[in-house]
């Protein structure tokens, strides 16, 4: 049995949907999952469709060729296509805050996750304990003002070597530069502790304890070029009180980010998330 | 421009999907919105889709006639077509409490509800004038042990007289007869002040309070002739301490069942529910 | 029966809490209520306390002078104290949403709130019948570029005439002038249609589709002469997507607008809002 | 700097605040913090407070001795009384779910937790290496029908001799006996994975599904001999759909779990939790 998923964007018109599900009825494939979204301010359609294929001789690399022959030049889609059978690979990039990584860890190790993770990279030697306990391979990289354009090389290697589909900046405490976010658009997940575009930079829980805020937030969000406003993927928040002092804040805020990262990083390896004029489709 | 949705329900099977979407092309749609389901535990297909049709010929009892005979057969499905254009008639249920009332109708008048409003029945004048307001025939039916039969009798008359579709309990304080409920099975919308199947029965603010939860909720659900154990249409919640008093949890409960009942008028007012064994898929 | 509400705030030090509690029994009075809250970052007290005097030559004026003599004095307090049985005053500011005006009136009506209402201004004529329909006196004061002035100075008349204690903006859709925040400091409480501070300004739910976020919010505010920068009372939040156009992110968000809104409101006339450093402290 | 914390509940009278409030200060304590709740239905007085006391001649010891001669009997209180600086000593049973585990751990590890974890018992083996990584004595006691009274005498003999004060069920899936649960009355907390009371006993994700809730919750309480009854701490929910099957329940159940029951460990530990009447006052 073959499983494929299938991710389709392209302008608005009549006759989308019947066309393509004909010709996956017609390639020999049952749908088993179809969800369709129009963007009626823009005129985008946007689709996502998982479909089975019993014959033993279905090829995805025909079916591909035929796809793009019958339909992606007529209706000008842009198109992406997976086996369900290959999990995506994941780069971890961390810094000296465990709390994601223990998270992302444990769910990895339950099977929660749906993707393998060939390295964890981190600019601190703090958790590589973790790593080792998880047995993942850990390779420290520094980063100072002067070494940052090496130590980008010596991660873009690193990530090419491994053919990572995606990376995940789990509380990674740096900025990540266009050389490295341009050889990965929209494929590089970043938690950010507040809920955006409220409190964009750095400390923003300090700021929102400095605003009075009765809400707190985490996003989740692919990284551009612009701090902190790439495409938002997922958001949650927790009410607060003048009770709390910054460090509650952030110990609340904790459990925001890693539950928000987890749900992010599940979305996008399940390749539920489409991208387009710096915003989300998600069909979960 | 012609527009139908159209709801199917029937056992998983290869090739559905693709079926009906060539057959609504062939028929000269163009389909806005799908979206599917399938219950993988009872192998159940569900689907919900919206067509237009721009051919001034369209005629929507021809369409059935065809869909009929080309589909509903074959896959032995249960289905239901809607043109778009008929708003469903909704009777409202009242009784002393008005919180729901206003919070519909004032939805209702600012044109946020796709539906019209024939009438409004209490067994109580007290809310009267509110309907006078808001210039809604008000029909006062008194229900006592004695004449609850006859009351029963004097709604469904007023009920089929203005040929309603769904019927809206908004705190009713009576207990809807097996009669009523066969009459309209899944069209008897009900609000129950708490999170089922959390406190059954009166007074369930009461038995939160004693029972210390710190959450209390609001259930929208069909009626059934077992109490407060339909098909949940929606719920939501609000978290309370033990500083709240009984009539704290009343009053901020109002404000749950408002919400919620609305949202789940909306929903079956705009055909997104479909019910089978005692639950409810949403398609929102 | 005589119930004092006394709220105090001055510089942190040792023994306040004993000194007030003391004094209140020295004045026969029976404390049912205390809370408190100290600033640790400003080293500020904050203390919301509610007495009970049975004697009937109980006098709230011989109270404040031994108060002032006993305690403010030596502890450099801020203090406000309110007899309970007094319901403070509150002018409704509208002009053509009528969402909030529902919510609030409909719960006036019920005896959820704790307070009066002696008018209703307008700068439209729109919702004049939904206060009729109250019976609360309705005043047209229409506002244009050139007549704005005239207009607070005739708004300032009636709040003077009625000895009004707070004005609530109900989606008033002007910019209050400084002339009447001044002479309402922390008094004049507005709904803004986001979750501040991000969307500050018109049209937050315009600007919160273009970010594509994936939760919408709702903030009650002082009105400060700083345009959404005031003393934040109360905030709360929806979950939203892709799916959702602007006018689905308006019509959720008017669910928000009204129940933070209208918690705000309750708040502030049982007096438990004290604002200091352009902050909130909530004694719920 | 000597600190404590001090619980006191009686039944409600005149002037118990100013009285206890008046010793501390004659002790020479400043009050850092007050809070109090008075059960109106009940009438019972609850109170917390922590006080600090300069003075090197401090002695918990005479301070209790004082207390209860001046107070405890006059009022008839119910009292404890903690030193800031001595931890709680918490024992975890766990038995092979890993979520909580993990979550505890990560907790107690970065000092969010203010307790120390002498030892953890399971009755499996599968989690000892969790155990081990984070360098905290594991202790296998395998629980079947027929060794059950022996295994609890061993707890009980681990219990004793490392002077715990409270137990945490992280998931351990077994049924705690009266002999336990009467040696430690209040001081075991459990994580029941649904939304109390409804759905109580086990596998009550499967319960949810088959009643086709839209809102799943999990509950942590403590332990009483009837199942599922004891008193709750804290609750909180997640929204679901027709979209998720029983694993997405139980997926989304465990990020409930670990946040809910971290918290419930979190108030105890600090000591803000009182229970009468099979409820909680929670100062938090």
């Amino acid at each position: 049995m073959n499983k494929i998923t299938l991710l389709i964007h392209c302008k608005d018109r009549s006759n989308i949907i019947a066309s393509v599900t004909r010709f996956i009825a017609e390639e020999g494939g049952n749908i088993v999952y179809i969800d369709q979204h129009v963007d009626r301010e823009q005129d985008i359609f946007f689709m996502r469709l998982e479909s089975e294929f019993n014959d033993d001789s279905f090829s995805t690399s025909d079916f591909k060729e035929s796809f793009k022959n019958t339909l992606v030049n007529g209706f000008e889609m842009k198109w992406r296509i997976y086996s369900s059978e290959i999990k995506p690979k994941m780069a971890l990039f961390i810094s000296k805050y465990d709390h994601c990584l223990y998270d992302l860890l444990g769910r990895y190790n339950s099977g929660e996750l749906n993707l393998s993770i060939p390295f964890i990279v981190s600019n601190h030697l703090d958790l590589k304990s973790i790593a080792d306990n998880f047995k993942i391979p850990f390779h420290h990289i520094p980063v100072t003002k002067d070494t940052k354009n090496e130590a980008e090389d010596k991660q873009l290697e690193l990530l090419e070597k491994h053919d990572i589909d995606f990376i995940v900046l789990a509380r990674y405490m740096q900025i990540v530069s266009g050389k490295l976010i341009s050889r990965y658009p929209n494929k590089i997940i970043n938690i950010h502790h507040s809920f955006l575009p409220a409190f964009v930079g750095a400390k923003p829980y300090h700021s929102a304890y400095k605003r009075g805020v009765k809400i707190i937030g985490a996003t989740s969000h692919y990284v551009t070029e612009e701090l902190d406003a790439g495409p938002i993927i997922e958001q949650d928040v927790a009410h607060v009180s003048h009770t709390h002092s910054i460090q509650d804040l952030i110990a609340k805020g904790r459990d925001l980010e890693k539950i928000v990262l987890a749900n992010a990083v599940k979305l996008h390896a399940d390749r539920k998330v489409m991208v387009y004029n710096n915003k989300t489709v998600i069909f979960s």
